[in-house]
C-alpha cells in the first residue's frame, strides 16, 4: 500500500485544507461568546485535491479539561462542512477541527461504481481489503478492534459475493470515518475559544431609576425608601435594576437645573460627578444612606428577583479624594490647573476626566480595577460602564478579563453610542452587553437593516445588543412627537426584537416628553435635580409593561435576540416579525404600527413552511397583548392596527 | 504634559487599532498577485478610543529593499482609511500599515472649536505650544526640525493673535502628520505580500491546436509544417499558442478514435498518454521533429509576438521510461500491475497517474519540477498545467513558488474546472491564471454572478480568470446548437469579459460543433486523430477573431478583467457592460444578444455620471466591429441585435 505512505520525515505536508472556519474573531483573538444552553455551529471548508473522500470532526471541551469531545461534521455541499455544539454550564470552551483523507471511503463509493457497472471486481476487492489492513496496522482506538474483526470476517468468507457485502457495509464505513488516518491527519491551526457567561448577559429586563427621586415629601431619597418601590418594579417584571453613581457628589462646579453652569445651594448635582468629602468610587453618598442601607437594599432586591447594577463612570468631581492624593492621574494644565471634561466648545467643569496614559498608569489601573473588585464584594454582579470609548481598549481587556476569570458571572454593560468600529471593539476585548443604535433607528428599513447586522454578521458572536428606548441622556425625536403610541411601541419593538432592554423609568411610563428646545434631551433632567414622581398617573405604561415583561418571560422564544426573522407585509408603516424556537413549540409573531398617529393596515405574510404548518390548514394566533384570538389560513393574513387602541399584536402561533 | 508620556516599561500597550486590513489572503499566508502598472488599494479600519486624531501611513517596498516608501492613508469615514500604491517593475512587493495618534492635530481641532466659539485661548494656547515641544523633544527627522524652527517662530511671536494663526497653519499640522508619535505609534502585526507577475499574466489571447494536424497530404504535422501556420495566426492577433503535450506517445493500450479502447495500428494516440520509446515528458515526439526544430519553432513564434505555452500533464503513458525505472512513482496493485486512470466506472488505460504521496516522494517532486526547468531552458515561460486538481496543493506551491523565485517571468495556467473551493486554492498556491466557469455561464443572469464573483471578491487578488468558450476536451451544449453566431457571441464575451482568453482552433473558427450523442465532447475529437483542417472554409471566423484581438490590443480598457462594469438592459437576452481606463479616455461598451437564433432589440442605460458626460449633451459611438457611427444622447438608448448579421456591438464611446 505505498500509496498510503507520506511518512517520509523529509518531506511531509499538509494535505487537507481547513480554511474559512467561522465563528472565529480576528484570527482567534477574540472568544467568541455564549450563555449557557446557547448552541456553538462551527463550519469551515474543508477539502483535499481529486476526489478523495474526507472527514471531519469537531473538538470541543470546557476550559481545562483534557480530553476532547468530538462530534462528525456533515457536508454542507461545496466542500462546506458544519457541526453545532451546544454550551451546557456557565464554564469558558474552546473548539478546533481536525481532519482526514478517508481512504477506505473513497474506494467503497468507487466501489460502488464498479459494481454498479458490471466491472470485474476482483482486484479491487484486494485493493479495500488493503485499506482496511492499512488501518488496522497504523491506527489504534476500539474501532480499529472492531475493523480487525469485520476484515477477518471479510477475509475468511467464502466467496467473493460475501466479501463484496462486507466491504459495503454501511458499519465499516463508518467505523473507518471514526478512525483518523495518521498520515493525512491535520489540526486547525488555531483553538478558538468561548467565553461563556451569565444567562442575563443574554437575556434581561433593565429598570434604570434615580434613587434620589422617591424620597417622601420632597425630600432627597434614601435607598430605605427605595425598598418601597422595589415590589412594584418587580411586580412589572423587571429583573435588573440599574442606579445611575450612588456616591458622593461634589460641590465644585456643581451644575444647576437643566445643566446650569453655577448650581444653586439646594442643588443635588449631577450624579455622574462622583467625588466629595464623604469619598469617592467606593463610597457612598450620605443622602442616600449608609453602605448598610445599601446592602439591604440589595437584599431586598434578589429577594423580589431583581439584580441590582450601578453604574462605573471612571471620572471625579475636583472634590475627589483622587485629586488631592493623585494629581498625576488627571491632565495637568500649564495654568497649574487641573483639566475638566469638554467636548468642544461644551465644558463640564464638575468633571475631571482620568488620564489613562499617566506616568504610573499601572497603579491608576490597578486602583480602577479595585473599584470594580469593592462592589462585587458587596454583592454586585451588573455593571453598566460610563462612556467606555473614550478610555483605552487595552484597559477594558484587562481589567473585564481579570474580572472574569475570578468572578464568570459578573456583566458588564457597555455605554457607548459610537463609531460602529468602536462600539464592536468594545464588545470584542470584553463587554458582555452594548448599548445599540435601536434608540435612532425608527423606520421599518432602518430597523430591519439594524437588526440584520446585529444578527446575521460576525458581530453576532460577541456583541450583544441591549435596547433602550430612552435614557437619562437621550429623548429621542420620535418620543417627542409621537406621544402613548410611541411610548408603547418604541417598548414594543425594544422588548421583543432584543432579548435585552431596559429603560430610563419613569420617565419612560408616564411618557415624559417635554424636550430641551431642539435637542435630544429631557427638560429639567432628573440628572440635575430631584423628581417626585407620581407613577399612576393616568397616562401611566406599568400595565402594558408588566403584560410584555410577563409575556417575554413565558415565551422562551423571546428570550434570544439571534432568531429574529423578518416577515414582508405591504405596507412600510407596518412592521411584522417572527422568533421562534428551535423545534418550533414556541413561535412569536409581532406587528408593529410604526405610525404613531394612524391606523395603518396591511396583509403579512407568514413563513408557513418554516413553521411546518400546512398550507390548507387554519392555525391560531392568540394576541397576548389583548388576548384576542384569531384563526388564520393560508400565508397572506390582514392586519389593522390603531396606535390609540394598541400600536402592535405580540401573537402566540399555534398549529390548530 | 504627562498625558503624552505613556512610556511606563512595566504597563505598554496598543493604543490605536488597525483591523479588517484588505487586501490580505489567509492572514497573510499567500500573496496578492499583480502585473506591473496594476494598483494595490489597501483599506483598514484604524482608530483609537475617544476623539483622539489619527494618523496612518501605508508602507511599501520592492522585496529585499530596506527603505519603505510611504503614503498617507486618507479617511474614507466610519474609521475606514485607503490608501493606493502601483506596481511600477516586475518584482515582489510588500505592504503593511503603520499609525499614531496625533495630539496635536486633536488638539488643533478642539481649538478651531474653542476659537469659533468665543472661548478664551490663552491657556489653550500654551497646551498647543507643549504638544509641538513634546515632538520636538522625543522625536526626529527633517520635519521634526521645521516644527521646531516654527516653533521658535510661534513662541516669539508677539502677540495672542499672532501665535493663535501660525497654531492654526496647515503647515504645522501636515508637518505633525509627517512624524509618527513614538508613545503611540503601532505597525500592523504582518507584513503582506505581493507577487508580481508578468503583464502576460494578465493580458495574453490564447489559441491552441494540435501540431500534428498541420502536416502535408494528411500526413503527421511537424513542426517545421506548424511554422508556415505562425504568421496566419499572429496576423489573427493571438500572443500564446498553446501545444497540447509535445513527447512521445505510448503504444500499450493506445486509445482509437473517439477514444476507443483499443486503437488501431495507424492511429496516433493521445498526446496526454506520455511517454514511449523515445522518451518521456523531457523529449519530443520524433513525429513531430527534433529539440532543434522545436527551438527554431519556438524562435519563428518568438519574431511574430507568439509565445509558445506547452502543456505539464504529470501522467504517464505505460511506456514511458519512469515506469521501468521508478515503478515506486506509481500506484501497485495486490495483482502486480500499476493502476491506470480511472474516474469509476469510467478507465484511462492508456494512462498511469503518479503517486505523489509515494515512498520516495522527494525525488519524484524533484525530478517533475526538473522537467519544468527543462522546458524553461527551452525558451518556455508559460505553462498550462493539466488536471492540477488532482495533485497535492503542496506540490504546487512548492514547484511553482521555487520557479517564480528563479523564473518570475513564467506563468502557469491551471486547467481545473472543479469545486469553486480547489480552484481558488490552485489559484492561492500559486497559479497565475485559471481556468473558469465561464464555459457554462450562459444566461444573463449567470454572467453578471459570475463575473462579479471574479472581480469583486477576494479572489480578485490572487485568482486570474482565463476564459476559454471552448476546449478540446469541451464543446458546450450552447455551441452545439447556437450555430455560428453563438460562436462568435461566445467569442466576443471571453474577449471583451476577461483579459486572459484562449480558445481550441481551428475547431473554433470553423464552428465545428458535431458532439459524442448527448455530450459536451467532440465527435471524431482531435485528441485522438489527426485533422486535415481548411481555414478558409465559408463559415470560418478568421476574420472578426482578427477585429476583435485587434480591439483588445488598441483599447487599454479591454487589458484587464477588474474594470468590468453592467448596465441595465430591459430584455434578459440581451447583456451591457461597459470597461473604461481610469481617466475615462477609452471607453469601451460591449452589447451581446444571448439568442443566438432571433433579432433582440432593448434600450441600455449607460452611467454617463460615471463617465463625465453631461446628461444634455449627445455623445458619440463607434462600433468597433462594422464601424457604425451613431449619435447618442441621454441615459437610455435604443440597440438592435441581428445574430445572423452580427450578435454584438463593441462600441468605443467618445464624448462628442
Amino acid at each position: 500500500m505505498t500509496q498510503l505512505k507520506t511518512a517520509n520525515a523529509k518531506h511531509t505536508f499538509q494535505r487537507v485544507i481547513i480554511e474559512h472556519l467561522a465563528p472565529e474573531i480576528d484570527g482567534g483573538v477574540f472568544p467568541i461568546k455564549r450563555v449557557p444552553q446557547e448552541q456553538v455551529a462551527v463550519m469551515a471548508d474543508i477539502y483535499t485535491e481529486g476526489h478523495d473522500s474526507v472527514n471531519a470532526v469537531l473538538l470541543y471541551r470546557k476550559l481545562g479539561e483534557k480530553a476532547w469531545k468530538k462530534l462528525p461534521m456533515t457536508s454542507l455541499g461545496n466542500d462546506r462542512w458544519r457541526a453545532d455544539f451546544v454550551i451546557t454550564e456557565q464554564s469558558d470552551h474552546e473548539y478546533c477541527i481536525e481532519a482526514w483523507v478517508n481512504h477506505f471511503e473513497t474506494w467503497q463509493k468507487d466501489f460502488k461504481k464498479r459494481i454498479e457497472a458490471g466491472q470485474d471486481v476482483t482486484v479491487d476487492i484486494l485493493i479495500g481489503i488493503n485499506y482496511l489492513k492499512h488501518i488496522v496496522e497504523q491506527e489504534k482506538g476500539k474501532e480499529v478492534e472492531r475493523i480487525k474483526s469485520l476484515l477477518e470476517e471479510i477475509q475468511k468468507a467464502s466467496n467473493s459475493n460475501q466479501k463484496q457485502t462486507l466491504l459495503l457495509s454501511a458499519q465499516l464505513l463508518s467505523l473507518t470515518q471514526a478512525t483518523p488516518d495518521t498520515a493525512s491527519y491535520v489540526c486547525y491551526d488555531k483553538v478558538l475559544k468561548v467565553q461563556v457567561n451569565s444567562p442575563k448577559a443574554l437575556l434581561s429586563s433593565w429598570y434604570e431609576f434615580f434613587p434620589r427621586s422617591f424620597g417622601k415629601n420632597g425630600k432627597h431619597g434614601t435607598f430605605k425608601d427605595c425598598e418601597a418601590i422595589l415590589p412594584e418594579i418587580a411586580r412589572m417584571g423587571f429583573d435588573v435594576i440599574y442606579l445611575p453613581p450612588i456616591h458622593p457628589i461634589g460641590t465644585t462646579h456643581r451644575k444647576g437645573k437643566n445643566n446650569a453652569r453655577v448650581g444653586g445651594p439646594n442643588d443635588p448635582g449631577s450624579p455622574w460627578a462622583i467625588g466629595g468629602q464623604g469619598g469617592g468610587h467606593k463610597a457612598i453618598d450620605a443622602r442616600l444612606g449608609t453602605m448598610d442601607d445599601f446592602h439591604r437594599f440589595i437584599k431586598k432586591a434578589n429577594s423580589l428577583g431583581l439584580e441590582v447594577s450601578i453604574d462605573i463612570a471612571y471620572q471625579c468631581s475636583p472634590d475627589h479624594p483622587y485629586v488631592k492624593e493623585h494629581p498625576e492621574w488627571f491632565y495637568q494644565r500649564p495654568d497649574g490647573t487641573i483639566q475638566y471634561a469638554e467636548n468642544p466648545p461644551k465644558k463640564y467643569e464638575d468633571v475631571y476626566p482620568v488620564n489613562f496614559y499617566c506616568s504610573n498608569s499601572f497603579e491608576l489601573w490597578q486602583e480602577l480595577k479595585s473599584i470594580v473588585d469593592f462592589w462585587i464584594d458587596q454583592g454586585i454582579t451588573i455593571f453598566r460602564v460610563d462612556n467606555p470609548h473614550t478610555k483605552p481598549f487595552a484597559f477594558w481587556q484587562w481589567m473585564i478579563g481579570e474580572t472574569h476569570k475570578n468572578h464568570p458571572e459578573v456583566v458588564f454593560l457597555a455605554e457607548a453610542f459610537t463609531r460602529p468600529n468602536i462600539m464592536k471593539q468594545l464588545g470584542k476585548v470584553g463587554f458582555h452587553q452594548s448599548y445599540t443604535y435601536f434608540t435612532w433607528r425608527v423606520s421599518k428599513a432602518e430597523l430591519i437593516e439594524y437588526m440584520t447586522e446585529l444578527t446575521q454578521t460576525e458581530s453576532r458572536e460577541y456583541f450583544r445588543p441591549n435596547f433602550w428606548p430612552n435614557t437619562p441622556d437621550i429623548l429621542p425625536y420620535h418620543l417627542q412627537t409621537g406621544g402613548r403610541p410611541a411610548f408603547i411601541s418604541r417598548l414594543i419593538l425594544a422588548a421583543t426584537l432584543s432579548s435585552n432592554y431596559g429603560l430610563y423609568g419613569p420617565a419612560y411610563e408616564l411618557c415624559v416628553n417635554t424636550p430641551v428646545a431642539g435637542k435630544e434631551e429631557y427638560f429639567d433632567s432628573e440628572k440635575y435635580e430631584i423628581k417626585q414622581w407620581n407613577w399612576n398617573e393616568p397616562q401611566n405604561l406599568k400595565d402594558i409593561m408588566t403584560r410584555i415583561n410577563r409575556i417575554r418571560k413565558r415565551n422562551p422564544a423571546l428570550q434570544t435576540t439571534w432568531n429574529v426573522k423578518f416577515c414582508d407585509v405591504n405596507n412600510d408603516n407596518l412592521i411584522a416579525y417572527y422568533k421562534k424556537t428551535d423545534d418550533s413549540k414556541n413561535i412569536i409573531l409581532v406587528i408593529v404600527n410604526l405610525d404613531s398617529a394612524n391606523t395603518q393596515a396591511g396583509t403579512v405574510k407568514l413563513p408557513l413552511g418554516q413553521w411546518g404548518f400546512a398550507y390548507d390548514q387554519s392555525y391560531k394566533v392568540v394576541d397576548l397583548l389583548t388576548s384576542d384570538e384569531y384563526s388564520w389560513q393560508g400565508e397572506w393574513n390582514f392586519v389593522e392596527l390603531n396606535p390609540y387602541k394598541m400600536p402592535a399584536h405580540i401573537f402566540s402561533v399555534q398549529q390548530a
